[in-house]
Order: C-alpha cells, then sequence, then structure tokens
C-alpha cells in the first residue's frame, strides 16, 4: 500500500515500511535506538519487530506495564529514569511499539527527555493503528482525566504492520472497530456501510479499511493540526465516551471496559443527542444502537452513575468557558462542531443507551 | 527601552510592558488568567503585579514551595491538579511571576496542559530576567539532574519590570551576574568590563546591564532556537557548573548554592581547561578567577566529592554517544563548541578554583 504523507512525516506500510525504518536508523544523527514496549508487546510482537529490523546501532530495550491504568506520570518518570540509566542522549531515538498506550506515553516521553529526543511509532492494535498513531497527540492520564497532559509532537515516521493484529484478542480488536465507526458516520458513508456488514472480521477487507480510516484522519489533521476547529470532529462520541471510560477506570468494583467500548456507548448517546437537536435520522440511530449492542454488548450503567459520568465531562478538553461541547450530526458525514446539549437530554441518552435495541 | 522582538514573541520592557500585557489580556481567545507564584513572589511581587494590571477577566493565583529543590515533576501535577479543579481550559492563560524556577516549571506545566495552553513569563530575579525567560525552554529536574524533562515552547510575550529586583537580596542579585560574566567572556568584552567594575551595583547601570545581556541571549536564541550548534555557547560554565549544583542540591548537609554561584565555579574551571587545552590567555583566567572569589565567595569542594561530580556530569544533555561536551574559549569572546577535556585536566581545574586568588 502507498505510503500516506503526513504533516511532516509518513506513515509507511507492510514490509516497505520496514525498509523505510531500517534505512532511516543508518542516519548518522541517531545514536542509539531504545524500544518501548508494554508487557504485552514485548512477548507478543517484539520478536516479530526484531525478525523485521537490520541495524548495526546498539538497541535498548524499555518495558513498562500493560493496561491504560499505567498510562500516568509515574509511568513516564520510570521510562525517563530507564532512559537517564541506560544513556539515552539527545541524539538517542524511542520506538514506542505497542497500543494507544505505548505510542501515546512513548511520544510524550521523548518529546520532554532533554527537551525532545526523536520518536517513531509501531502501533501493533488495531485502535492504535487507525488512531493513536497519525495526528501527532502525545500525552497521559492525570488521575481519572483521560490525556489532560501532553502535547503535540510528531514521530520521525510511522510504521503499519498488520500482521501485529494476530496478537490480538476480538476484545481489542472490536475496541478499534468503534474508531472506524465513527470515521464512517462523521466522514464516510460507504465506511459505515463496510463496517455494519462485519467485513472487517475478514483480514483482507480489513487492511483496506484500515488504509481507509487513516487517509481519513491523515486528511483531517493535515487540514487542522492542533484541532482548532475541524479535527474536533474526530472527537465524536468522546465527549460522553471519555467520561464513561474514567469513570470506569476509577471504579475498580466496575467491570473494565476498552476505550472503543466506552466510545461505542459515547457514540450512540450523541447520536441521541444528534437525533433530538438535530434531526439526525431515526433509522441511523436505532441502527447505530443496533449494531453497537450486538457488537460491543450492552454495558449496564447504573442509574446512580450519571451524576459522576456527568461530572467527569466537565474536564472535557473541548469545553469552553465551563460549557461542555459535543459534535453532534445532522445526517451521516454531516456533523456540528462545538455543539451544546441540555444536560437532561444527556441522562435520557444514557437510559436511550441502556435500553434494549428494539425499543426506541 | 525599546522592545526586543524573539522568535515568535516580544520582549516588554517597565510601564510600556503592561501596557502590552493589559492589552493583550482584552483578546477574546482568552478565558481565565491564572497567575503562578511561589511562597516568595506571592508575598513580595504579587501585590506590585496587581497594581500594574487592568483586567475584567476572571484571575485566579496558584501557588507553589519555593526553591530549585521543589522544580520537580511532583510540582507540576499538584499546579496540573490545581488547574483541573479551578477550571482552566484550552482558552485559559498561565502567567508565570517569579525566578527561574517559576518560569521554567510554568511553562513546562502551561505547554503539556491540555496539550498546551498559552503562557506569559515575567521573570522576578535578575537571573530569570537575563536568562530564563528568554529562550522558550521549559522544564524541571529529575531528581538531582537539571531539567532533564521539559520542551521548548515559546511564551505570548515576556514582561521586565526591574522594579522587582529590589525584592532581591544580595545574595540573589549575584547569581544573576554570574549569567552576565558567562555573556560577556562569550561574546562581549565590553560587558565583561562593565561587570568587573561592579557596575551592576548601580541600579540604573544594572538596567542597561541587563538589557544587553537579553539582546545578545535573544540573538543567538534567534540563530539556533533549538540549540544545535551556537546556541551550546550559552552553556558556558554549564557542564561543570550544573553537576556541581546537582551535587550540592543531592547532599543536604552541603551549604546550599544558588545556580549563578554553581556556575561561577564552573566557568572558573572551564576557563581553566581553556587556558591549558586553547590558550586562554592567563591574566584573563586569574583576573576571572579573582572576580568570583571576591565576587561569590569561595566555595570549598572537598575532593573526596570530586568523583562524584565528575559522575553527574555524564548526565549533560550536551553529550554525545556518552562523551562529555564543553564550551571552552580561545580567548574572551572567540570560542570552541563541542570541546572535550580529559578527566585529569577537570580534577585540576577543581583544584585550581580551591586554590587561593592569589596563586596560579
Amino acid at each position: 500500500m502507498t505510503s500516506i504523507q503526513s504533516t511532516d512525516y509518513f506513515i509507511h506500510f507492510s514490509d516497505d515500511a520496514y525498509q523505510q525504518l531500517n534505512n532511516y536508523l543508518t542516519n548518522d544523527e541517531i545514536s542509539t535506538i531504545f524500544v518501548l514496549v508494554d508487557k504485552n508487546t514485548h512477548e507478543h510482537c517484539y520478536s516479530k519487530f526484531l525478525n523485521k529490523l537490520s541495524t548495526k546501532k546498539e538497541m535498548k530495550v524499555i518495558e513498562i506495564k500493560a493496561g491504560e491504568m499505567h498510562k500516568n506520570i509515574t509511568t513516564c518518570v520510570s521510562v525517563w529514569k530507564k532512559l537517564t540509566d541506560l544513556g539515552a542522549d539527545r541524539k538517542s531515538i524511542l520506538i514506542n511499539l505497542g497500543g494507544g498506550m505505548v505510542t501515546d506515553l512513548g511520544g510524550f516521553v521523548a518529546s520532554t527527555f532533554k527537551r525532545g529526543i526523536k520518536f517513531i511509532n509501531i502501533p501493533t492494535t488495531l485502535l492504535s493503528m487507525v488512531d493513536a498513531s497519525v495526528g501527532s497527540k502525545t500525552g497521559v492520564d492525570l488521575d481519572n482525566l483521560k490525556n489532560l497532559i501532553g502535547l503535540f509532537s510528531n514521530p520521525e515516521m510511522v510504521v503499519i504492520d498488520y500482521n501485529y493484529l494476530q496478537t490480538l484478542s476480538n476484545r481489542e480488536l472490536r475496541s478499534g472497530v468503534a474508531e472506524i465507526i465513527k470515521y464512517g458516520l462523521t466522514f464516510d458513508s460507504k465506511l459505515l456501510i463496510e463496517i455494519k456488514k462485519d467485513n472487517w472480521k475478514n483480514i483482507s477487507k480489513l487492511n483496506v479499511i484500515i488504509y481507509k480510516s487513516i487517509v481519513i484522519k491523515n486528511k483531517v489533521v493535515l487540514q487542522d493540526p492542533k484541532e482548532e476547529n475541524l479535527r474536533k470532529v474526530l472527537n465524536y462520541g468522546h465527549t460522553v465516551g471519555h467520561a464513561i471510560e474514567s469513570y470506569f477506570l476509577e471504579h475498580a468494583t466496575l467491570e473494565n471496559l476498552t476505550h472503543g467500548e466506552a466510545i461505542a456507548i459515547g457514540m450512540v448517546i450523541e447520536a441521541y443527542l444528534s437525533h433530538k437537536l438535530h434531526a439526525f435520522p431515526l433509522t441511523e440511530l436505532t441502527s447505530l444502537k443496533e449494531y453497537i449492542h450486538k457488537t460491543f454488548g450492552k454495558t449496564g450503567i447504573a442509574t446512580e452513575h450519571y451524576t459522576d459520568i456527568l461530572g467527569l465531562m466537565k474536564h472535557d478538553k473541548k469545553n469552553i468557558n465551563g460549557s461542555i461541547r459535543y459534535i453532534l450530526l445532522k445526517n451521516v458525514s454531516d456533523y456540528i462542531i462545538n455543539a451544546t446539549a441540555p444536560t437532561e437530554l444527556v441522562i435520557e441518552g444514557l437510559d436511550y443507551y441502556n435500553s434494549p435495541s428494539n425499543s426506541r
């Protein structure tokens, strides 16, 4: 597949990507190579990566704990210290091999180590391939607040290798499907139809779907790299979804939700707001809810949690002067940026999500 | 005094600076104003600042502990949390009112809060006026490693108000004099002569000296903002000086050194290296040592600490492939970038600094 040019770096695919990577690493401006992995990617992806890598430079591995709950400053401190102990200098490069947690955190750590060293992202999950790896957002959570600390910083390149997807469980794969539904809803009705046909379950069709998703995301990022306007559209489902994800993350007694599962719920609720406030078609709304219930299962959100979830939305990064903002839809691929919605309607939306798929 | 243009912001002076600031704050793109102070600047500078400020916008103060030992990630976390609790959004602005610790840390916190909010620096110490406030370096220490975590990020403007200097002790004032000696040694022999005449003790002459220093620093930064080459010259005295500062910082039993005192020692030792390796004139070397001993006092560096101090230099950000690099001088304002020196000579340099001023 043809490489995709982003702001000032390329997204390369499959074997060609490793050729580009190996070639890049011959650069004299690079001293030592550091590879950041988590426990899972160390076990399941690192040897695949080594098979493709060809370099004479010194390479060192840094492993962090897996899971969103470790995407925090404490983990950053441990990586900064490890880099220091292992003698990293300004010409060292960090290769982030993992899901969005590894690429987000690794990008932040690299961009702030000695005022910034270079980094490369190699996403290993569907979610990070279609989302985190492209668009230069780096960062970590602060307590339960998602990505509160971070910055925009470009990788030197992104390597997309579909073979890593074989290491994923079905649940991890589904987590990425949620973001692809988002691209369909906001920019590409055909892509939405493909997903609803479950084409993503067929690996060769999935490769094309991933490529299309990256093209969409990249187009948006190129037009608005710092998320001042258009890029906010990619936050569809995230105003409510992030709050739900944060809430489940901070309550150990609740079942644990993947990012995609939380965003899927957020998308149904924000589609409900869109229907009530901007006439988003009822058929699209019910079809979305049905597909999401079928694909992701229905997570029970007890009414006693509603207030806390609404409270977490007050920290959403899109808020303006304390007012909560949403991306809402008039129709598929017809969006409104910086939309508002009454709290009562969000509560109705939560109820709507909780109700069975065959009811309104 | 005429405003100085830097990369994409201005450094404004005295009353004009507050006019510029007040005017800037009328911008609709700014929601809430946050002022970051430490315990000292809250007590001694904040009311002076309020007298000059004129805004209808909501303003909130965040206080942190004073002192280099608090320039760390723990303090950053407390400020990020405070910003969150006080409802800061992406359109909030952070005004850093304080010395280099406040402007460095505040710049870093702002640049990484919700992927970056705007900030303004109002340096209140001589050191931060002539150094930290200009040049876009932000960051904090990691354990005893100076500025290990940080990034380059521009303030919206810098406000220089000489009146804050009245709040400083003589020792704090002297700390800034060390950096001015550095500008003299590396770029401006006349400035060096002025300093050696103790002209900085006269407030009106000091104002001109500050202005000249900022002009020098700004010229260098404009030519090499990311410190890829020329800007390294501003690190004269810092390879050894930072290691000494770190060492004293981590040993609570040793007397506590200001940044300037540490850099003053570093400059003498690096002048010694310069003399031995690149024929830096002996008269300049002895005159420098004499002036620094006279002005900053002589800090005893016991020989049993030498190894640890040399060890800390291994983490200097200028190092290349593990090799320690210095800025050395062939003469006043005639420098060498990325110079090396044998360890034995650094030990001799430490001995040289420790010996009385009238000896070689």
